[in-house]
């Protein structure tokens, strides 16, 4: 068993408790000002623009573990682009900031809906995850295929760049009702 | 009907002239080298490096033209980054070089196989399109559908740079086996 503690308490982190719920493990869901982490894995359910907060409050506490980051640094005042460099990707802006934590993307390309009901359409959910460090890659592998969803290791933290990309423009089409929030990218092995 | 030249002779320029035809409409599938170009939608089913010189050789003939651009423009010998920049796509790059026609992206999500299958993995595949002009995009989405694969219009042309993300993480999951060639990303309305 696992501990995880979900900092954020919107649809997304209650979405990703519930899968390591049922998977088995103990799940906390911490407020952003919560004093200890309990958790071996955090996962940041958070907006991008509330991670430097995060970070300056819990650094410290975040230091040894695995953080998990499943933002989409959107512009939403355009959304016609992102916030991050080109050529990196908000993992790796926050893998700088947290240089003690070992930092993985996952979940960015995943709509809470899809989360929840295991369905993109009529294909499983799969659950991409890019990272450097593969034993703590395997560890939240396997607990997202312990609540009942797909996993395909999507490579280095590198990886998070295409990544955001994919949610980016997934949003983009949700927003636009090009495609619906119970829909999506699904990933066939 | 619309004539649709296809510039190529490789697996993806055979599916995408087979979906053309399969819609009753007229495909040509020309050498690099040719002469004349009848097609009104033009294919360049060709890999990244090879379209300087269709521009050079084509440019004039491609006027007035619209020109779907289905590469990946991977650094082939390192797997890990594009060679155009991080903040455009090869189809902007393509669009400055061909300034009296209409670019769209096309076809750069989906492997070949799959355009063939009609299917990625048990799901139906789906053709992303992005471009700036309306009409030009109706008209290549009309044709894909024609042919009995599904459509999404996936923006602006600008949103190219998302779409090269997608193809680019798709090509270093087949390569690494994570997933085959008749699998990858499809799209769930």
């Amino acid at each position: 068993m696992t501990n995880v503690s979900i900092i954020g308490t919107g649809n997304m982190g209650n979405a990703i408790g519930a899968i390591a719920a049922a998977g088995g493990h103990s799940v906390e869901h911490i407020g952003r000002d919560a004093q200890a982490i309990a958790g071996d894995i955090v996962v940041l359910a958070v907006p991008f623009p509330a991670v430097d907060d995060i970070v300056a409050t819990h650094g410290a506490a975040l230091a040894g573990k695995i953080v998990v980051d499943i933002t989409n640094p959107l512009d939403f005042s355009t959304f016609d682009s992102l916030v991050v460099p080109a050529d990196g990707s908000a993992a790796q802006v926050i893998a700088e900031k947290l240089p003690q934590s070992t930092v993985l993307k996952a979940f960015n390309t995943n709509f809470a809906a899809t989360l929840a009901s295991k369905t993109v359409g009529d294909a499983p959910t799969v659950v991409q995850i890019a990272g450097d460090d593969d034993a703590a890659k395997t560890l939240l592998a396997d607990i997202v295929r312990a609540g009942g969803l797909g996993v395909v290791d999507a490579g280095a933290l590198k990886r998070a760049r295409e990544l955001e990309a994919i949610g980016f423009l997934q949003l983009t089409l949700a927003a636009s009702e090009k495609i619906s929030w119970t829909g999506g990218y699904s990933l066939s092995a």
